[in-house]
């Protein structure tokens, strides 16, 4: 038995980091099936030289696999025809419902509680990620519209997946972003509507000891800064997850440390939350650790929490130790250094 | 010669920093005409009692003001039908199309410049503030639709505002902000107008000393955090300019400190960027700064800038020897004492 991997390192550092990420897996040893990579292709290089950002291969061959890790897309400085975000694209075409971004500091001692530990679990198939835009020439001038689409049913998986991922955690809260002030059928079938999970006869009091909060987007990034304590699991649209969970990286100290999975009920595809950084690509100076967290979010996710603990403890004590880390986080060392430091502590 | 000045405290604590805001006017003397206050109504509290959040004697009587102070409105807990935003609404109705939100932080000595010095230039009529929303039952259940609509046109006139606000100040900088990697047909115009306003020929050279710098949402929010100084003048579409204006916020330790003008050509509404603040409500311990400060950037807008200067100087004067601050800032004094120590101070 084999654990097949995607691997779509796609542009920029992505390139370096998802290399890392893959060799962790493969350190692992016999906590899980032996890993069987399968390199592809997606991103705006390869849109470059074929014309398409996400080759149909890619996704046909993600189907045959048990997860995957994605690196970082660059995007063209401006606006191309025909060019569209392959990772927007991926999610919704394996319906990965779910963008889940644990936002956690390390502790001075193993024991102690770290001072941020809040989970993002952000919508990711809908808002205005539909791309449903037109344009068109006025006498005034061109006018743009975006369609924002919020469904009951997309709101309502979302929402189990916030307070499953609660129950499993020691405060039990929900907060539920949104802006139902001023969208008041969008954002309000959303609030609704994971308020309402709890009470669906199918989930059967499971969620009875889960708080829910809730928080208007602007308030809750301003709470975000002032007393990211108050939250636990932040569940929200898929916009307002993609400003949020930045926000929270900064909370942290680096983008680099922030790992997320996109996933559906049966298939899982790591992502560090950092994008594809031309500044410093090729450079061997990004840091590997939020892809390197990100495959242990995705093996968390296909059931093996053990080696993924390993591998959580093993980055939480280069960190903790501070000797060996890229120039993001004040350090002086490169990719390779830390992806080492990783290794040496498995 | 006198200044009319209508005044809509509205909603929660909005009746206590309007009150305070109004005195601080009272107090300026000659360096402005003799100001004349307008009671008016609007907000949750009359929508319960008349069936109308922004009643129509509101608009007319503003339209004979020579500017306004608008408090701060709560929001129903739950839909309410026929209730809509009435800050939202007078924005609207009166095409106050630039929401301008200085966020500065105070110096520990009044000639040292400030850590923190930005601005947020935030359109305030469309993006998905022009709430077009539907709902429509699916065989799936519910599904909710909004509409973001950006234009060519408010988005020049949002960007001339931004060029020309930085031509005042010593960075001369201005940063769109947008999501056209997502959103290219509406970020994309909005992104693209911005940047040719320098180019249009009414423009006539005027901003060619101003550098155009441009971040995507969501790492212009992590950045903000990470390293405030990159941002002069922030211009982004509404939404955007909502949230980065709260997180901006939290930048100089309170929401209480952050003041903002709804301005268009013609004219100009002070509003602190705070919420109502229910859960100190008719406690006397709301800030009135962000009340206060509005109501100095108010005259700037309407010309009168050394009267706006006294204000500002004297609320940082307050800051800075930070004896009589609200609870907000780790003080204990009351909203009539920090009151009475900006008056002292003009
Ligand atoms: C690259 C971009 C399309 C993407 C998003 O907005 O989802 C990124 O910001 C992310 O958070 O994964
Ligand atoms: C109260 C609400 C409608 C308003 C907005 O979203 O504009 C507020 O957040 C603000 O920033 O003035």
């Amino acid at each position: 038995q084999s654990l097949k991997i995607g691997l779509i390192p796609a542009d920029g550092i992505g390139k370096e980091v998802i290399p890392a990420a893959k060799k962790v897996l493969e350190a692992i040893g016999s906590d899980i099936p032996k890993p069987e990579f399968v390199p592809l292709l997606a991103g705006w290089e390869v849109f470059q030289r074929t014309g398409s950002a996400l080759p149909e291969e890619t996704v046909e061959a993600l189907k045959e696999c048990d997860g995957a890790l994605f690196g970082a897309v660059s995007s063209p400085t401006r606006r191309v025809t025909g060019y569209s975000s392959p990772i927007v694209a991926l999610r919704k075409e394996l319906d990965l419902y779910a963008n889940v971004r644990p936002v956690v500091s390390v502790a001075a001692n193993p024991g102690d509680k770290p001072a941020i530990d809040l989970v993002v679990v952000r919508e990711n198939t809908e808002c205005l990620y539909v791309k449903q835009e037109q344009i068109v020439a006025t006498e005034n001038g061109r006018e743009a519209r975006a369609t924002r689409l919020i469904t009951e049913s997309a709101s309502r998986r979302i929402g189990k997946m916030a307070f499953e991922l609660a129950l499993g955690r020691p405060r039990k809260q929900v907060t539920i972003i949104h802006k139902s002030n001023v969208l008041s059928l969008t954002d309000g079938l959303f609030r609704e509507t994971v308020r309402a999970v709890p009470r669906l006869a199918e989930v059967n009091g499971r969620y009875d000891s889960v708080k829910i909060e809730e928080q208007i987007v602007d308030s809750a990034v301003y709470r975000l800064f002032r007393e990211p304590q108050i939250y636990d699991v932040m569940v929200a649209p898929n916009l307002y997850g993609d400003i949020l969970s930045d926000a929270a990286a900064a909370l942290v100290g680096s983008l680099g440390l922030v790992p997320s999975v996109n996933a559906s009920d049966n298939f899982v595809m790591g992502e560090p939350v950092h994008g594809s950084a031309p500044d410093i690509e090729g450079k061997g100076i990004a840091n590997p650790l939020a892809a390197i967290r990100s495959s242990a979010l995705m093996l968390r996710f296909l059931g093996y929490s053990a080696p993924a603990d390993r591998i959580d403890r093993a980055v939480d004590q280069v960190i903790r130790e501070g000797e060996v880390l890229t120039p993001d986080l004040g350090g002086k060392s490169s990719t390779q250094d830390v992806l080492d430091a990783v290794l040496k502590k498995l």
